[in-house]
């Protein structure tokens, strides 16, 4: 995996979002105390409130108001993990035992309520009511993305239904993410609207190289058995474009059957899609998407410096492996 | 059990906030509108929501914030009952089946996450900083008072745990309620703190006779069985009272090392707090509340009227049997 280098211009100011999330349970008995420092040690390169500082950063935004926006948001985003561990009934994530794996599920529920808790008290701190609209929009979004997927996505071999749940998934938090740090900067609306663009387009680009990642990536990097989401009956974009492809494959067919919980016919159809040309072809869709948010960053005003943002945008593409 | 009157005020009112609540599902899938329906059929008299409209109604609030808010407050309401009944396995509330009864665990979660997102949402809809910053710290504290509960107040008889306990759990929304009915109204900061007393009086009081109800309410009606809380090993103001007159009693000394789970010694001590003047007491200390409540009405100004409030308070303690 390439060496990560978009988070050095916000190293210290990464290391105070920390803290901000560590002091929400300050005041807590130990276990929350232990469940939260467990939470932030599980990995995880931050890079939503990374997108959060380096677009406030760029735009002139007051450290303290990005600092608790980005806190805001990866407590947002670490409270959909543990409740989505739970329902998956994962027991790691990124290697390491998930919460759901060391404590009660009642423990669980309530850890994942205490984190959206704090999420939207830290939200609210940064007193701007646009911001507290957009993220109380994008935890409906977030949840009702989940729902749909529990309840209707498994086995869909459909692009639309793709895009719609990865956006629910990821693009909508990237997307609050760069709106948030254009918000609390002192900008115009056109400039609040061009970095909106930016997180969405980037976002839907992560999301589509996790997606890859899961046939091609490291199984100790990415923490989970290679095709995981295959064998959840979760068709993601690279499945998408083998399906194209080759509509009449038996394991698609069964694919599209209902048969996921097939093993071994869906390891096989894993490999073929590993084998195949749909892999590149995904490469290249997120690559799309990265470009579009590069042209974005273009349209801002010349005397900005944007190099930050444009390592950010790159390196989401540079993870294969 | 009294006859309800004090809703006939905002009956209508009422109507508009299950309307909004309802409307929350609208462009979701038929399982979520199912199950929001369900809710909303399962009984529950609005209590906060009235509680909400009374005060702005008698302060000269807009009713479509009011209604807003109302709703707001009941979704969260809702959204901790559903994860609660989820946390303690209940498959009935009030008589009828729990989410958690006909739905896997998975899909309860996310319903209930799904409840909180749309709550802020319609908090934020309020467009009240201050309300939004009240809306967010009490989820936190409704939150942290549930694990709380969960990691270390079972078996401790203790009167400073229980006002804690009661407060996180009913208490806070109560006086959210009262006071967003306020401060979306044009009165000034000290109608608003007076309102925010008259919620937190009302809320510890309701709480307190809804522990007594535990003891002694008709099982139908209350839908669950009696003494339901100390077979949990939670203990309430009728035990503590108990308790303290009699520190020997053996059961008293079981419930204090443990021993909630031996169900006939519980059950003993339930007959032994029945028959003693241990619920006496302790709804002349919830009437303590309520004159206290009441206090707070009369510092109004005179022209005001007050008197639904006034009635609201006093079926919360007419709720005996």
């Amino acid at each position: 995996m390439s060496t990560v280098t978009f988070t050095t211009p916000v190293q210290e100011q990464i290391k105070l979002v920390e803290e901000r999330i560590r002091a929400q349970a300050d005041d807590n008995h130990p276990d929350l105390r232990a469940a939260l420092e467990h939470l932030l040690s599980s990995g995880g390169k931050r890079v939503r409130p990374t997108v959060v500082l380096l677009v406030g950063n760029m735009l002139g935004g007051t450290e303290d108001k990005l600092v608790t926006v980005g806190a805001a948001i990866e407590l947002l985003h670490t409270a959909t993990l543990v409740h989505d561990d739970l329902i998956d009934g994962s027991l790691l994530r990124r290697g390491m035992p998930t919460l759901n794996a060391r404590w009660s599920p009642a423990a669980t529920v309530l850890t994942g309520d205490f984190l959206f808790a704090r999420a939207a008290k830290l939200a609210a701190e940064a007193d701007h009511l646009p911001l507290m609209r957009h993220f109380a929009q994008t935890l409906a979004t977030i949840v009702e993305g989940e729902l749909t997927q529990l309840f209707t996505s498994h086995g869909l071999i459909n692009r639309k239904n793709y895009y719609q749940r990865i956006y629910a998934k990821t693009a909508s938090l990237f997307e609050m993410s760069a709106r948030a740090g254009a918000l609390v900067s002192p900008v115009n609306d056109k400039v609040v609207e061009t970095m909106r663009g930016f997180g969405y387009e980037t976002g839907i680009a992560f999301q589509i190289v996790d997606d890859i990642l899961d046939f091609t990536g490291d199984q100790r990097a990415v923490g989970k058995p290679l095709g995981s989401d295959l064998l959840q009956g979760l068709v993601t974009l690279p499945a998408i474009y083998y399906a194209e492809a080759n509509p009449n494959d038996p394991d698609v067919l069964l694919l599209g059957e209902g048969g996921w919980g097939n093993q071994d016919r869906m390891e096989r159809l894993v490999n073929s899609i590993r084998q195949s040309d749909a892999i590149q072809k995904s490469m290249q869709e997120a690559e799309g998407y990265i470009e579009r948010a590069l042209e974005k960053l273009t349209s801002l005003h010349p005397g900005i410096e944007r190099s930050a943002l444009e390592d950010l945008a790159k390196y989401i593409v540079d993870r294969r492996i």
